[in-house]
């Protein structure tokens, strides 16, 4: 994940459902030319949808569309001259669809774009072709359902699956609040179950190297406790002393600034105040509730432990909204920032 | 719950651990000549630490003191003709306590406190001496240990407990969020256990009534799910589907307009733009987060489903600030407040 500082990095940006908003955001997150200027950008969808958002949002093209399957896009073809490549998969055309909404087409298009990037992304270093990290816009699992892709609750499961990454962590990177989870997608009741030492020690050891690469040397982490009040000493639940606590302790002798089990319902305020560089959350709503109402929309959803470097929107395909050139390209320029300072 | 235009309500207020904070809120809010025009106020606490704080805070006293347990205060001899009365226990004197930490003593009082005014305000209606509301400040649980007293996890069970309510609802009132639980000091893995389709109806019940009570004809619920993204149709867990929506059913049955299950991490975000006027959590961090981060310093804790009315200040003892002048009073004229307007 070493680059010299003459190459610029090149960044795959997966289009997500190509009926959602991510041809949308997309377009507009890359009409900044300062953004392009930092990296070489390889777009993973359809060009049509890319032309017609940028029609509707009055910027001028400023891509090279290539096949994704002509022998002009094979590894070796590589460096294009251009800061922005689209590669393109016409054979999921759209075209006067003007209905927004999951299907099979969609599914197979999102899938397809997804793995030939991590495929890129996997190509040793230095290998022409290969990209220094993924970008995602959101997909629809409906319709990974219909196109028969049930195995993934989200893009990070499946981006743990096809790198063969033995973990996997979710964190969520804002400005004003930095949270990674022990447990995503699970049942609330099974989390018991799931949570090992192990399990808590992850998202404390990747969050803290994570954000030694983006620049803080010696990060401030808090751990949630699972229970009402961290469990107030056992009074409400035993996994704190049994699971959580062992996992911070764990994660000091490696020299990391690890303090905690704290109660949940005040410690993201005094992460809010800069008190703590990160949060480590034992779920799913225990971290996400907070990351979406302090940063609703510049929250980047990153996954850690992967052999490459993958960050996303954190917002859904919007359907409703889509074609209507009124989706904010924001959380996307931010996903894209945030990819360029992990290759930095 | 009803009273006369004439007469002005009567409202307890507690103490709470007298080492703690509660002194010195009670004292600056009634300091407020409007608020104390509006009702008839008997705290329940200690003379000497009010004239302490008030002393600090330069203000004039302007209660009459009355030994609790003096023939003055039978309860023939209400009305007084005081805006502001104390009940003084100056059997447990702090007076030279310089250090602000729990003790048996104060457990002891606090508990004292309370049961004198749960007594009172369990008086029938129009009796002399009756309570109309109760409004607590905070207590150490660490001291009602000490003082023998470990049943109860918080102030909520102990009302419960002392009024005889079959059942107990905690909910908060903020100018910018309410939110009501159906499980409060669970472990976080009992919390699928002790959901059932009443235990989930019962926030929305009380809670709906309780918005009636205060002035919204057909309060907008929404009801949070258990798991992450409220299970997607049964994908990360079963309860949305055999326990909360049933609940919601029955709720709209009784033409209480309740929706969901929703997912809890964008639902908050909703209620926050006014498109809910109560959320129905279903475990205490699921509620208590987003009701800290989004109304830390004005959501006052409320219990439903008692036979008397009874508002608390959502913060702790404090026992760091003690003594400084310098605890924000707000929350305590929060909750004073709302107990008026539930009297009313």
């Amino acid at each position: 994940m070493e680059h010299s500082a003459a190459h610029r990095p090149t960044i795959g940006i997966t289009m997500g459902d190509p009926a959602g908003i991510g041809p949308e955001v997309i377009v507009k997150a890359l009409a900044d030319p300062k953004l392009r200027s930092r990296a070489q950008y390889v777009i993973y969808g359809m060009n049509e949808l890319l032309a017609y958002a940028a029609d509707l949002a009055e910027i001028n093209p400023y891509w090279y569309r290539v096949q994704h399957d002509s022998p002009r896009t094979a590894p070796s073809a590589f460096p294009f001259t251009h800061d922005v490549v689209v590669m393109d998969y016409d054979e999921y055309s759209l075209l006067g669809q003007t209905v927004h909404r999951p299907s099979r087409q969609g599914g197979e298009a999102s899938l397809a774009f997804i793995r030939d990037a991590i495929a890129a992304a996997m190509r040793p270093s230095g290998t022409p072709g290969r990209l220094d990290a993924i970008v995602t816009a959101p997909v629809c699992k409906e319709s990974w359902a219909m196109a028969g892709e049930r195995r993934y609750p989200g893009h990070t499961e499946l981006f743990q699956a096809h790198t063969h990454a033995k973990r996997s962590v979710m964190m969520f990177v804002s400005p004003r609040l930095r949270v990674a989870l022990a447990t995503i997608h699970e049942p609330l009741m099974s989390v018991g179950n799931k949570l090992s030492i192990g399990r808590v020690y992850d998202p404390i050891d990747l969050g803290h190297h994570a954000l030694v690469q983006l620049g803080i040397p010696q990060p401030r982490i808090a751990v949630c406790g699972l229970n009402p009040h961290a469990s107030e000493n056992g009074l409400f639940g035993w996994e704190e002393r049994q699971v959580i606590s062992p996992a911070i302790a764990m994660a000091r002798e490696q020299n990391i600034d690890a303090h905690g089990p704290f109660p949940a319902d005040t410690i993201f305020i005094d992460a809010l105040k800069d008190k703590w560089d990160l949060v480590v959350a034992m779920y799913h709503d225990q971290g996400l509730i907070p990351v979406k109402l302090a940063a609703f929309d510049d929250a980047v959803n990153m996954t850690l432990g992967l052999p490459i470097i993958r960050t996303s929107v954190d917002h859904g395909t919007a359907f409703d909204i889509v074609g209507k050139n009124s989706a904010n390209s924001a959380p996307m320029k931010a996903a894209i920032e945030l990819a360029l300072r992990m290759c930095g």
